[in-house]
């Protein structure tokens, strides 16, 4: 049995709708993913997510291997039980904290020197070992170990970047091979496509990794500061060489314009810490558009954040309420505006999949994006990439 | 009909069972009120206070009134419909804020002169508007504006303070009936016997409140920094006098084993900080004590914060996971525990009134101590009284 199905393709795009079989439940994609950075989405409980309906979630191996420790997590018998949120768990490689969030002391073919962004200490990381974190902690869907060059970059050092995540590719499938699962259930490894903004690079990274015959493919390397007509190019390229009956995830992307743009390049999974940091930082997406929930006129504002939204937050609270406990410091507004903002991004999706199921999903992101930027003045360049 | 009937006593003791009729639901007592400063109790939403079962929760005239302002309250159509708290809720009149945390610039008998620890900006209050400004709130119990003496305090300084506290009473007293409830539904008053640690001057305050016939009455100025046995002696020298068929509030009190001792005396409702500022101190409680739940004994303790709790917190997740996301810096970290810690409070009083219905108080009472002192060795001195 495959372990992705496609249960409909788009006609007039590359969106498709599927199902992506893990050992701890189906998603439906395509999918967004809630980033639980620390084995938790920040401000929500299990409880919460599972009442939103989100499929999988995010962890972070970096962060988890550095605090609370990967064999802590084999000892509590892996993140589900850890963390207690027993849905789908894909958990990323480490590799792109290691770039922006570590202080980087040595890259060798070997793998990464680094030294932690807590307590300085030193630590390395080689692709075997990151496969074995990841055994340890035991994602559903684990990812390979890669380069992510920064932006800009020269050609140079993307092409020298992408052939050693190749390299490493090929090593963290033996090592994925050598070290089977430690709890029970069978896991996945994904590869990550890098390459910058070359689209010559996109493709030789993908065909090589396609070669690999892996169960599905990331993009990597991508929302770190490009343009997004790049972005979008980099995504068609590697798209269209990706194996079509695999699935294909935007790592790191985006707004809410950006995932339905993937979504029609062919894209089936997205992570983003945007919901939940814009959530901390009082900022709630809507249906029309973005707004700011400190600013003055919603002082006596007694509706909902979102008139069209049915979550807890906009059942039960004003903005008004919302505006006070934001002003005042109270953590239940970062808690309540998370909520809002993942039920969101969750909505969204699922919109766009029964869009997708009734052939017409180019109508569907039309009328949305209408809707969407007809009021959407505030805070737009609330967008950046990395949540520790 | 009395809006306070008592459904049972205690034979060996001066505890009873009560219940306290209001104009959003009967409260069973001995009650304990959860403390939710700025119209939300700290990390937690009003489905979670539902949820645990939450009778009547307290909110915060000096802070509400400072932010976001009695009137924004009054047109969100009172406390209730502001913040989705839609049980009972009582204000305290402010009174200890304005001594504990603003810059209290000057008493006089008209009231008290103060600056905003927010910004500076200057108030103030009588006893007249401190009413009317619990009438904007709609609360469904009001306290009257009193002078808190501090700790330690001469008996002339106590003597004057307690006089002044009288006097308002009354004043508040005409307030209350010179303007009517403005939400559509009645509100109570209750006064507040003051008089330091001195027995004769609680006698002179309690008789002189009693005269004036308020339907409820609370003890002041104690846990204020005198020795727990000057509190108990004041607060059975109030409870000896004040009505036996008016509920008896012990206002900022306290540990688990301060409640049993003070519904020993006769006491119905309390309110503290203590639950939701040691939660997010990262402090439990549990039916064997207090635990820190940073400490590393807990860092491989997969078991329950408290084995014998049925809450959320210990019902999904262990102590390692908790340390976790404490150290991590994690939000979710500070709702588990205070969710638990409100719960625990919770139950205690639930026990406690089961215990009084059978008559078996005592011994309930010596139980639950004997289990709770015997591992108690931890951040016993974690006990303070503000939370802003």
């Amino acid at each position: 049995m495959s372990l992705f199905k496609i249960v409909k393709h788009d006609t007039n795009s590359s969106a498709r709708a599927g199902l992506l079989h893990t050992a701890h439940g189906t998603v439906r994609t395509p999918v967004f993913m809630p980033v639980g950075t620390q084995a938790t989405v920040k401000t929500l409980s299990p409880k919460d997510l599972r009442d939103i309906g989100a499929g999988m979630i995010l962890n972070n191996t970096y962060h988890l291997y550095l605090r609370p420790g990967a064999e802590l997590i084999r000892k509590a018998g892996g993140l589900q039980k850890f963390s207690a949120w027993y849905g789908p768990i894909l958990t990323d490689s480490g590799g792109y904290q290691v770039f922006s969030l570590s202080e980087l002391n040595k890259i060798t073919e070997k793998g990464l020197h680094f030294q932690s962004h807590i307590d300085g200490s030193r630590h390395f990381f080689s692709p075997e070992k990151v496969v074995e974190i990841q055994r340890d902690l035991g994602s559903d869907i684990m990812m390979v170990l890669d380069e992510c060059a920064p932006y800009p970059c020269d050609w140079q050092y993307a092409r020298k970047a992408h052939q050693l995540t190749v390299q490493w590719a090929e090593r963290s499938l033996q090592a994925f091979l050598d070290h089977p699962e430690r709890h029970g259930y069978p896991q996945m490894l994904f590869a990550i496509v890098q390459g910058s903004v070359y689209p010559d690079l996109r493709r030789q990274s993908a065909e090589a990794l396609v070669q690999m015959d892996f169960p599905g493919y990331a993009i990597g390397g991508l929302s770190v500061g490009e343009p997004k007509s790049a972005m979008f190019e980099m995504t068609q390229v590697c798209s269209e060489i990706l194996p079509p009956n695999k699935p294909r995830y935007l790592m790191g992307v985006g707004k809410p314009s950006d995932l339905l743009r993937g979504i029609e390049l062919g894209i089936d999974m997205f992570d983003c810490i945007m919901p939940t940091r814009n959530g901390r930082n009082g900022t709630a997406f809507t249906t029309k558009g973005q707004i700011v929930i400190k600013n003055a006129r919603f002082r006596e504002d007694f509706s909902p954040l979102d008139e069209r939204c049915d979550c807890y937050t906009c059942r039960t609270f004003t903005r008004a309420y919302l505006r006070h406990l934001f002003n005042a410091q109270e953590i239940l507004a970062l808690r309540l505006i998370s909520l809002h903002n993942v039920h969101f991004y969750l909505r969204l999706m699922e919109a766009a999949r029964r869009a997708i199921l009734k052939n017409e999903f180019s109508s569907f992101k039309k009328q949305f994006l209408a809707r969407y930027a007809a009021n959407n003045s505030e805070n737009e360049d609330a967008d950046t990439d990395s949540e520790s």
